[in-house]
This record gives C-alpha cells, structure tokens and sequence, in this order.
C-alpha cells in the first residue's frame, strides 16, 4: 500500500529531465491537450481570481482551482528587478492534492511547468483564433519565455518562421541560438514594427512592470491574431488601446482579466469572448479573414491544475523523490504520541 | 553565498527533532512569543479571510498574509471523515517567502507546527483573559489537539489540574498516557458536565463537523475563561447560542470568526473584541471576577506567519534539508538555455 504520508516532489532538476525525456515539443503537444480538456470542462471547476499580495518590487499570488475530485494551487511571483541581481523574474511552485482527503498528491516545482504551460496555452488559443495555414510569428520580447512560446506555436501551430525584436539585442541573440537546430528560419529585427511585417501571429511577451505601448495601432494590419502575453498584472500591459479597439478579444478567466489583463485599459463592460466557449463551440473563434484576433492571456489556475495533472501523470520510479511532508501517526488522534514516541528514549 | 534557489525543507522528522531538542513547553513559550509579537503589530499585516475550497468531505484551505517584509501561507485541510481510514484529520504545511524578491525562503511541515501554534495561541490568549490563578482546566475533546493544549497552558498559565472528557474513552486514555510525566494532576471526568465542575478554564476542542452542543448553558459557571477551539468552519460549532449571549466574546480577525466561529450562531454585528486590541491595551480585556470570558479560536494566517517565523529562526545545520525547488539559469533570461544545457549531450 502507498505511503499516503509521503508526496511525490519533482524538484527542477528532475523536471528538466522529465521534459528532455518526453521531448519539449511532444511534452507541449501532450500539455496543451490536457489543457485543452480541462477547458471544455470550465463549468465543473472552481473559479475565482488569483490571491495577490502586491509590493513595490512586485508580487506574490496563489492560484488554487478544483475540479472537485482534485485540489491545485501555484504559488508563483513576479519581480521584475530580480533579473538585476540574477534571479528570475518569475519563479514557482504547485501542489495538487486530493479532494476526498485533503492529501498533498505532488508538489513540483513550477517555473519550468509554467513556461511551458504558458506557451501550450498561447498556440492551443491560436489553433482557434489565428489564420488557418499560419507561417509567420512576430515575438516582440526575447527573455525566459521567449523559446518556450515559439516551439508551442511550431508543434501545435505549425509555426515555422520566426520574426524576432527585443529592446535587448543580447536577448534575441539568446533567443536565436537556443532555437538553432529546431528548424526554424529566424529574422533578428531591428525595430517591434520591422519585426510585425508579414507576420500571420503577433506574439508580444515583455516583462517590464508599467502601462507600455509594445505595440501601437498603425502596426497592426488586417486578419492578424494578436498573442498577448506580458500584459498580466495591474499597471501592466503592451497594448496601445486603440488596438484593443480593433480586435475581437478572448480571455481566460473575465473577472481576472479586467483586473490584469490587457482590456484593463477598457470600460468594465467591453465585450469580451471566453476562450473555453469557443473551444466548446458556444461562441465563435475567428470568423473572417480580415478581422484581428487577440487573445489577451494572464495566466489561470485551471492552466497549472492541467500541468499539475499532466506531471502526475508522468510520476514513474526514478523521475521524483518522496518528502516527508504530512506527519503520520500510528492513530490518527495521536499526534503528540508519535512526538513522544520520536525521543531517544521513546 | 547562499544559493538562492534551495529552499530550506524542514520534514515532519525534523519537526520532531526540532521540538524535541527544544523541548514542548519550552518551544511552546517562545512559539507564544512570537505569536504575541505580531499581534503587537498586528496593523502591518495584509489580512483576509482564508480561501477555503469546501466539498462534501471536508475543506482545503490557503492561508496567507504577509508583513511588508515577509510573505507566508499554510495549506491545511480538515476532513473529520479521515480518521475512520487511518489519516490525519488535519494536516498542513506551508512557505515563507521574502517579499523583496518572491523567493521562498522556508518549506515546512504544519501538521504539527498548526498544533503547537494553535495551542499556543490559546495559552496566550488566556494570559490577557482567564482568571488571575487559574489552575484547573477542563478540555472536553482530547483528540490530536489535546496534549498540546494541555501543555502549553502548563506552561504558559500555570494550568496544573486537568478534568478530561471526551465520548470516546479511548482518546482520554490516550491523552492521560502521553501526559504522565509532565507533572499533571489528572481527573478522566465521565461527562462534559463533571469536566468543567471547579473549572477556572474550559476548553473545548471537538472535531464533529456539524452544529454540536458540547456545552449548554447550565454547565457555564461565573467567572470561567472558555477557550472554544473546535468550531472553525461554517456549520460546525460547539457552544449553546445562550452561552454566547453571556460571554465577552474575543476573537482574531472578525471577518473570518463571523463566518467560521461559535459566532456564526450570533447576529452580524454581535460586538466582539479583537485579541490584538486586549494585547496593545487599546481594549479591555478581563474585567472582573464574575465575567465570563470567551476567546472564539479558528486559527488565523498571522499566527502560522509567527511560526514559520520561528521555525526559520531555529534553522541550523543539520536539522533540515534544502530543496532544489526554483529554477537557477545561469543567466536570468535563460530559462530555455538552462533546459537545453541539461541534455546529455547539451
């Protein structure tokens, strides 16, 4: 019998060699279809906005859905100064436990899993949003999500040309040398609007914690889809609002993303589709050839319960280690016995 | 210089060992500390109700706060049915993290953290609030809780007469065991009506999740500090209204106690005083001899804070492990770099 006391930890070392094994782009595949099936189920999930604690240097959330057979929350922050003193902007951790028990059944970490969740979300929206017969992507921001959104969009998209701008040129240089070998062709471009011409997909992924104008509206032509990813918190976005204007916009979850999200610069009442209806055929995705697509993405709890639930899936021996997390008496009602029965003497 | 990305992990071996080198009523003394420390400053504190996922089994909860310079949460569920298959009713664990940068600075076991913190927190409480000498306590309900309770009122307030009852005898037989040595004197009391006979102090600490009536309102003698532990959720309780209406009613954070505690039987706006206030002096604590003093305990996110507080400050080598739980790329940007470098042949 499983020790019930002891949860699967899949530490980011092992998470590495989780996705190297499975192959980044099968692992993105298979992800994004966990993710996939988990939105056209959104009815029977726990919804509410993430639970912020905002600071001057940035923030720390909890993100916790249930499908109410299981239990997820991510505990994920944002600093954008972290990177001035080496560390990442972004770092995070998950737990998935079970609703009839209340048992922790995996804690993993998450920075690696929310990269890639992050990009497997991006191209599953796309693969109902973007032009059919896509080629061309615009990434206007080349940091630490910058590869993950790429292979994304060529394995479920079919992406296979790359337009890239960064305000850094050291990283589209990054960028463009850990993408060799993935079969793209890539353009380095010198300005976001050289990097937007002709591209089918627009994908603008910056970190920087402020209202900035990644993209303004001249730049943005007819029948695009507009992948819009850094834009995720209060007093953040990429947008100009008057492309907000122009698009037919999808969102995760609506209370979160008026909140964080791009249409954060819009009246509390502008029309907005739900990304899960279109997968489900209730709304309609892209119905023309000329109309501008934007999914306006913030990242939701239901995204990491799939990654979660993707990983567990995955647990087999030698990939994970076991804590000793949740205390296990002999009887449940003793508790400070098997304290006592712990002493040298006991 | 410390590596960042490892997280001290403290097991539920190492609790053990923590407390036990320590030793429980001493630890209990300066977990109080702690605890009665931040509620000093209690102000300073981001404070909301726990997000709690309720289901037919039980709930799971996320608790955070935060004090401007560290970020804390527990996961705790509580699920009465658990005993029945050999688990613990509760169990918990949690993370302090460093506000400046979102990095997590501690992971730790609460299963038996929550019940030092817990019974801690009574005995503190007591201090501002029992009757001046209060030697005899009875604790009706002496599940896993009980022994810690007992302790730290020993410790704490002086308590050196314990009158025991629960409906199963075996969990009293149990409790009076684990406390023989610590100096006690112990009456195992046949009914809640003979336990609180001579009582100075009445602490009720029952885990039915349901409306329960362990004290009627005849039982409530003048003058006795109640410590009511075990109503902590909505729909379960453990007190008569009537006492309610008698008592000065004392509590953590109203918001949460209004919904979880033995006030959710009570109107609204039922006054109540907040703990912290009594501490501060900037509110009345006891008043005379014949006031019956209530303090009604769910367990509030600042007191876990305080003892993931603790325990980070008892860290030294030896005693805990270190995680390898958030991801460390070489340079910030290069999340993917990092994946692809791991390769056999990266």
């Amino acid at each position: 019998m499983k020790n019930l006391n002891l949860v699967p930890f899949v530490s980011v070392e092992q998470m590495m060699n989780i996705v190297l094994e499975i192959g980044v782009e099968n692992l993105l595949i298979e992800l994004a279809g966990y993710i996939e099936a988990d939105f056209r189920r959104w009815e029977v999930f726990d919804k509410s906005p993430r639970m912020a604690a905002h600071s001057k240097e940035g923030v720390i959330e909890l993100m916790p859905t249930s499908d109410g057979v299981s239990y997820g929350f991510k505990y994920v922050n944002g600093h954008p100064s972290n990177t001035k003193s080496g560390l990442q902007t972004v770092t995070a951790f998950g737990v998935l436990a079970d609703v009839a028990t209340g048992y922790p059944v995996l804690l993993s970490e998450m920075t690696i899993l929310t990269a890639l969740r992050t990009a497997a979300t991006s191209a599953m929206a796309a693969k109902y949003l973007a032009p059919k017969g896509s080629r061309t992507m615009a990434m206007i921001g080349n940091g630490a999500q910058g590869e993950f959104q790429a292979l994304a969009f060529k394995a479920i998209c079919g992406i296979s040309h790359l337009r890239l701008y960064d305000i850094d040129h050291a990283a589209t240089e990054k960028c463009q040398q850990n993408l060799a070998g993935f079969g793209f062709e890539i353009e380095h471009c010198s300005s976001a609007q050289e990097a937007v011409e002709g591209a089918d997909i627009i994908t603008t992924v910056t970190a920087d914690k402020q209202y900035a104008t990644i993209l303004t509206d001249n730049m943005v032509g007819a029948g695009v889809h507009i992948n819009a990813i850094g834009g995720d918190c209060p007093g953040k976005t990429e947008l100009h609002r008057d492309i907000l204007l122009r698009t037919d916009i999808f969102v995760e979850f609506p209370p979160q993303t008026r909140v964080e999200g791009e249409i954060q610069q819009l009246a509390a009442d502008h029309p907005v589709t739900e990304l899960w209806q279109v997968i489900t055929g209730q709304a309609t995705g892209r119905s023309g050839p000329r109309q501008i697509t934007l999914f306006d993405s913030v990242g939701f709890a239901i995204e990491d319960f799939s990654a979660l639930r993707y990983i567990r899936d995955q647990l087999k021996p030698g990939n994970h280690t076991e804590l000793d997390m949740l205390a296990d008496p002999d009887t449940p009602r003793d508790l400070f016995g098997m304290l006592l029965r712990a002493r040298p003497d006991g």
